[in-house]
C-alpha cells in the first residue's frame, strides 16, 4: 500500500452547515489556516432550518453578513393564537407581539438555510485579501478515522498538531443520499426519522482508499449534525442521551392559497383535529408544522413509508377547517419525531470539539436549532483562533464546554416543555382541565421569549467574565474544568443593563468627528479584538475629563504590553471599503469612548487623550473612536446612557470579549484601571 | 471595400458614465434590447464625481442599488464655515445642518464614481433571468458616424430603426488617453482643461476600418460627456453656449494628516490666501477643492503644465494656515476652470437624445454633475423603454427636453451664482462691503439646498402631469414641442405634500397582512409601472369603506383595458428573492392602498375589495398591496397621512409616473375615477 498524502492545518472543520460555516467564518476573519469538509454534494437548496433569532442576526451583523438576511428574510412581528370556540370552530383568541420590543434592532426572521449558507460563503471570501485564495468548502469529503495523540494534546507549544484525521474524497454518486435521488423536495433524508447514511456512503466508496489523505490538525471540530461521525469517533462516553416521544410532526413549505386571515402572521392553531404552527416566510411561502395524529412511532421508529406529503397536507386541511387551504407550489416537506438529546462532553482534551446538532438535538418548532448551533461555534471560534495565534493560553478553550453545555441543557428543557404544551389536546373551552389551556400556552410562550431570542444567554464566572457566581446553583456544580476565576472585581451597579456574562446590547451613538449616528455594535465587529467601551460621562466637566484622560494615559502605557493582532480586509465591515493601510498591527484590545457631554462643547483633538484617537504617521488621527450620546439635526435623542443603565455624569468602563459578551464592569477612575489590568492579565498572561 | 457587419438594436447608448449606466439600468429592467459602448478601456477607479444628492439615492434605491452606496459612502450631515477673524486668523463662524432634515430618508453622501459604476453594472446584471446573457458595457468602442433617416424618424411603427451609427472597435493602445499613460492618479485628462481626445483616438485608429460595424437603432442616446461626440455629430445647432471665468481650481483626494478640527465635516474656508472646500469621504479620505490664485486662464485656456499637485497642495496649506496639513496618500488630483454651458436642444426628432454633461457643464463643487446627469437619463429611460415596447406613444418623448432643459438652466444659473459667491474675496470682517460676507454666503448656501438635493425638481404640465401651469412664466414660454396637456383635473389641496410635478415623498406605512413597517418608496420600485396610491382614509367607517371598494370595483373593470407589462427578476428589488412565478403579465398600472383605519379592525380579505389584493390561481391572494398608517408594537407612529398632507378621514388618490413623480391628485370617489380615466387615457390611448 502506498503512503497517503499528508498535510497540516490549524483547524479542520467537519460539516459545512450553519455551525461549521460560522466557525469557518470566524477563523477566516482571524487569518487562521483552516479546512472545512462536508459529505454532501452541495449546499441546501430549500427547506431545512429557517428561523433567525435576534441574537443570531446580531452575530451575523458583527461579521457584516446580516444585511442580506435582514433584507430577504420575512420578519415575524406578531403572533396569533387560534383555539376552538364553544361550537368547536377555531377562532383567534389572542394576537400579540412576537419579539420583545426594544430587545434588539432585529426581530425574529425567516429565510431558508441555503441562503444563509451562501451568505456565510460570501462572508468567508470577503475575509481574504484579493491576492489570496479564500477558504472554500471541500464537498464530497468524509472522514474515515480520527486519532488524538494524548501526550501531544497537552503540549503548550502552539505549533503542536496532535489530531490526525483521514479524509476520503468521494465521487458525486457516492456522496448523494440514495433517497434524494428520487425526490428533490423531500427532506426526510435529513430528518431524525432517517437512519445515519455515513455507513452507506463508506460502503459505496469501499476499495477507493487511494483517494484518502491524512490531515494533521491542531484542532478538529465536529459540526456534522445529529448523526455526527466525529461524536461517534470520540467514543461511547460522547453518546447523546435523552428521550423521544411517540409524537410525529410533518413540515411543509408551500405557497398557500387560503382564506385563513392570519396566514402572514406566526400563528398557533389548536384544533380538535390537532395542532399546527404557521411560520410565514420569504417568497410568499409559509412553513406549516403539522401534528400527525394518525401516525405514531409507537415506542420505536416510525415507518417512513407511512408519511407522504398528501397525508401531511390532509392533516393541515383538517386543522385549518372551516378555512380552506390549497396550494400549487410545494417547495419542500419533511417529518420528524419529537425528542430531545444532549451529550455530557463537548470536547475531548480541548483538541476535538463538538458543536450544534452533533451534541444536542430537539424538535424544530421553536426555531432554535440553527441558532444555537451557530452560537455554539461563535463561542468557540475566537477561542480556538486566538489560541492558534498564541494570543490566548489553551486552557481558555475549556470555557467552551462550560458555557455552551448549560445552553444545551436549557434548550433541551425548554424544548421538552414547549413541545408537550404544544401537543397537548386543546381544551373544549378555556376553563377545561383536561387539555392545555390557551392561557397557559400563551403564558409559556411569552415567558420563553428571553431564552428563544438568544439574548438571555448568561455565561458563568471564569477568567473571561469577572463576576460573582450567579444565584443559580446549577451553574456551579458540574463544571470540573472551570478555568481560573478572574482576579478582577466588577461593579455591576455602574451599568445595570450591561449584564456580566450577557451580550452587550446595541444603542445608537453619535460620532464626535462627523455627527453620524451609529449602532454601537457596528463599531464592535467580530475581528478577534477585546474591547474597552469607556463610557466617559460628562467630559465637559473638567474633573471628569481629567479622570477620563488619566485613564487614557494609563491605557497608552498598559496596552502596548498586551499582544497585537493582524486585521484582515473585512475586519471593519460596517465602515465600507478600506483602501489605505498602515503597517503596524493594533493591540488585541480596542478602545472606544462614548461620552455624554454636549457634542459641540468637545473638540476631539484638544479635549480628549490620544488613547481615544490614536495617531498614525500615514493615516493621521483616528476619527472613528469617540462617540457622544446626545442629539443631532436629524434624529431624536437615543439616550444611550439611560438605556445602558449608566450614570451620565461619572460613566463606567465595560470590558467586552471578542464575541461581545460583557466580562468586566468597572469605574472610569484609577480603581477601574486596576481591575482592567487584573482582567486582561488574567486572560493573556497565564501559562 | 467589404460590407461592414450590420445589426439592429432598440437603443444604443454612447458613453458608460453615470448617465449612460443609469439609462442602461432602466432599459435592462424594462427588458429593452440595448447596447452601451464606451471609448475608455475601463471604468473609473478613483476620483471623478463623488457626491450623491438625496434624490439620486432615492432613485438608485428604486432599483435596489442604493444599499451599497449608502453603506460605503461617507454621509455629510453638518456643514461648517470658517472665515478670518479680525487678526486674519481663520475661525469657525458657523456650523449648521447640511441636508434639510425630514426631506428624505437619505442625506448627502460621498463615494467615488468607480464604486457607483460597479453598482450600476451589478444592478444591470440582476435585471436578467439567470438563463439570459445580461447587457454588458462594450468598452474601447467609439462611434464614427451617425445618420437619422428623417422620413423614418416620424414613423409611428414601433419597429422602425431610423438611426444608423458606425462603431469602431479599438485596441487598448488606441483607447488609452495619451496623458494617462504617464500618471494614473492624474485626472486632468478628463477635466475641462483637457482637449477633446476623440480626434486623437480616431487618428490613432486610422486604417482600421475593417473593425467597424453598423448599428441600426430605434433610439440613440449620447451620454458621452462634455466633449460629446454625439452632440457634435448632430450639428452646429446643438453646440453648447455659456461663459467661462478665468478662475482655476485644483482638486485633491488625500488622506489628510491635520490638526484642523472640522476635517470630517463639509467645510468652507474663506481665507485671505483663497477659498477651499473640504468634502470628507470614504476610506479616511477628504476631497479638497482649492482655489488656485496664482494660476489664471487669462481669458483663454490655461497652460496645463503650470498645474501640478505640488502647486495645488501648497495653496491648500496656505488656506489651512495656521492649521497644519500634510498627507502620505494621495488618491487622485485634477484641476478645472469655472464655467457654465448648456445646449438649446436635448434631442433631434425624438430619435437621438443627449443627457448629462453632453448637454450641460458647470463647476463640480456643488456636487451636482453626476446627480443631474443620472437624473436626466432616469427621466428619459422609462419613456424610451415604454415607447420601444409600444406601451407609450412616441410623442411622450418630447417631455424629456421639456422637463430636463429647465433643470439644466436652473443648474447653470445656480452654479454661476454659487461659484461667484464662493470665489469672492473674503471680507476682513463681517461688515466689509468689498467681499462676500460669510453671512451672505451662508444664506445663499442654505436657500440653494432644495435645488441641490434634487428634491425641488418640479416638472411642467403635460399629458404626464395633470396640473395647471405654475406661476413661473419661464416654464411655459420656450417649449414649442409641449405634448398635449392632460384632460384630467387634479385637486392639489387633497394632498398638500404630494406636489404635482414633484417626486412623491416616502414615509413609512405598515403592511396590513403582517404588521411590517415599510418605506412606501420600497413598494413603488422602478419597474416601468405607473401607480395609483389610494389613500383610502378611515375604512373602518362603512361609508368610506364603500367608497374605497366602489373605486376598487371600477378599477377592476377599467385597468384590464390598459396595456400589460412583463416584469423581470429585479422588478421588486426590496422584497427579496422571487422564486415562484405566475403566468399573467400585470397591468401597466399598479394599485397600492394605504388606509388610516385602526389596523386590527380591518380584515384584508373580508373588508377590502379584491382590486387591492388581487387573486392568482397559483400564488393565492396578494398580501403586499394594502398598508395602514398607525402604530405597531415596535415603532413610534409615523403619521404618514399627516406627512403626506392628506385628510385621514376621506383620503385621496395619487397618480404616479414610473419615475415616481406625481401626475394626478384626485378624490377617492367617483369623480376621482373619472379623472383617473382621463389621465391614463390621455397617456396611453392617443395616436
Amino acid at each position: 500500500m502506498t503512503e497517503l498524502p499528508e498535510s497540516k492545518v490549524d483547524v479542520l472543520i467537519i460539516g459545512a452547515g450553519p455551525a461549521g460555516l460560522m466557525l469557518a467564518l470566524w477563523l477566516s476573519r482571524l487569518g487562521v489556516k483552516t479546512r472545512i469538509v462536508d459529505k454532501r454534494t452541495a449546499k441546501v437548496y430549500s427547506g431545512q432550518a429557517d428561523g433567525f433569532q435576534v441574537r443570531s442576526l446580531e452575530i451575523l451583523d458583527s461579521f457584516g453578513v446580516a444585511e442580506r438576511v435582514w433584507k430577504e428574510a420575512n420578519r415575524m412581528l406578531e403572533v396569533s393564537f387560534w383555539n376552538p370556540d364553544e361550537n368547536g370552530t377555531i377562532q383567534r383568541s389572542a394576537k400579540s407581539v412576537n419579539t420583545i420590543p426594544g430587545l434588539s434592532r432585529f426581530t425574529e426572521s425567516v429565510l431558508h438555510q441555503g441562503r444563509i449558507e451562501q451568505f456565510f460563503i460570501d462572508g468567508i471570501r470577503a475575509s481574504y485579501p484579493s491576492n489570496e485564495t479564500p477558504l472554500k468548502v471541500e464537498r464530497m469529503v468524509i472522514p474515515t478515522s480520527l486519532e488524538i495523540d494524548e501526550a501531544a494534546a497537552e503540549d503548550p507549544d502552539p505549533e503542536a498538531h496532535p489530531v490526525t484525521v483521514t479524509l476520503r474524497h468521494l465521487t458525486e454518486e457516492e456522496a448523494t443520499p440514495t433517497q434524494m435521488l428520487s425526490n428533490l423536495s423531500d427532506g426526510i433524508f435529513r430528518s431524525n426519522l432517517a437512519e445515519d447514511d455515513v455507513a452507506g456512503i463508506l460502503d459505496r466508496s469501499k476499495g477507493r482508499e487511494a483517494r484518502d489523505e491524512v490531515v494533521r490538525a491542531k484542532y478538529v471540530v465536529g459540526c456534522d449534525g445529529a448523526h455526527s461521525w466525529t461524536r461517534k469517533a470520540l467514543g461511547k462516553e460522547f453518546e447523546m442521551k435523552g428521550e423521544s416521544t411517540d409524537a410525529i410532526w410533518g413540515v411543509m413549505d408551500i405557497v398557500p392559497i387560503t382564506d385563513f386571515p392570519d396566514i402572514r402572521f406566526r400563528t398557533m392553531i389548536q384544533n380538535t383535529a390537532g395542532a399546527l404552527m404557521i411560520i410565514p416566510r420569504e417568497n410568499r411561502m409559509v412553513r406549516l408544522y403539522i401534528q400527525l395524529k394518525e401516525v405514531s412511532a409507537g415506542g420505536g421508529r416510525v415507518d417512513r413509508s407511512q408519511i407522504t406529503p398528501e397525508i401531511i397536507f390532509k392533516s393541515a386541511q383538517r386543522i385549518f377547517s372551516p378555512y380552506k387551504l390549497e396550494y400549487h407550489y410545494c417547495d419542500w416537506w419533511t417529518a420528524y419525531q419529537i425528542g430531545q438529546r444532549t451529550g455530557d462532553h463537548f470536547s475531548k482534551l480541548n483538541r476535538v470539539f463538538l458543536a450544534g446538532d452533533a451534541v444536542h438535538t430537539h424538535s424544530p418548532k421553536a426555531g432554535q436549532g440553527m441558532n444555537i448551533s451557530m452560537q455554539d461555534s461563535y463561542n468557540l471560534g475566537w477561542k480556538i483562533g486566538l489560541a492558534c495565534k498564541n494570543i490566548l493560553p489553551r486552557d481558555v478553550l475549556s470555557t467552551y464546554e462550560l458555557e455552551r453545555k448549560k445552553i444545551a441543557k436549557d434548550l433541551i428543557a425548554f424544548d421538552g416543555k414547549f413541545s408537550k404544551l404544544f401537543t397537548g389536546a386543546p381544551p373544549k373551552d378555556i376553563q377545561s382541565e383536561t387539555g392545555v389551556s390557551d392561557d397557559v400556552f400563551q403564558k409559556a410562550f411569552h415567558t420563553s421569549r428571553m431564552f428563544t431570542t438568544g439574548v438571555g444567554v448568561n455565561y458563568q464566572p471564569t477568567v473571561l467574565v469577572a463576576k460573582e457566581a450567579d444565584a443559580d446553583p446549577e451553574t456551579e456544580d458540574d463544571l470540573p474544568n472551570t478555568p481560573t476565576k478572574s482576579a478582577a472585581k466588577s461593579t455591576q451597579s455602574l451599568a445595570t443593563n450591561c449584564k456580566l456574562g450577557q451580550r452587550f446590547p446595541s444603542y445608537k451613538v453619535i460620532r464626535q468627528s462627523d455627527a453620524r449616528l451609529w449602532e454601537l455594535h457596528h463599531k464592535l465587529p467580530s475581528n478577534g479584538r477585546f474591547r474597552l467601551v469607556v463610557f466617559g460621562g460628562d467630559i465637559s466637566q473638567p474633573a471628569q475629563r481629567d479622570t477620563v484622560n488619566a485613564l487614557g494615559a494609563w491605557l497608552s502605557s498598559y496596552l502596548p504590553k498586551l499582544p497585537t493582532i493582524a486585521l484582515g480586509p473585512a475586519s471593519d465591515p460596517h465602515s465600507g471599503l478600506i483602501k489605505f493601510k498602515t503597517d503596524a498591527d493594533p493591540s488585541i484590545v480596542d478602545v472606544v469612548l462614548v461620552h455624554s457631554a454636549p457634542r459641540d462643547e468637545i473638540d476631539l483633538l484638544r479635549d480628549v487623550h490620544e488613547a481615544y484617537h490614536p495617531f498614525d504617521s500615514k493615516l493621521g488621527w483616528d476619527y472613528d473612536k469617540v462617540f457622544s450620546d446626545g442629539k443631532t439635526f436629524y434624529e431624536e435623542p437615543e439616550r444611550a446612557y439611560e438605556k445602558y443603565g449608566i450614570d451620565s455624569g461619572k460613566g463606567a468602563v465595560i470590558g467586552l470579549r471578542p464575541d461581545g459578551y460583557v466580562g468586566l464592569v468597572t469605574p472610569v477612575g484609577y480603581d477601574g484601571a486596576e481591575q482592567i489590568q487584573k482582567w486582561f492579565d488574567g486572560i493573556f498572561q497565564r501559562s
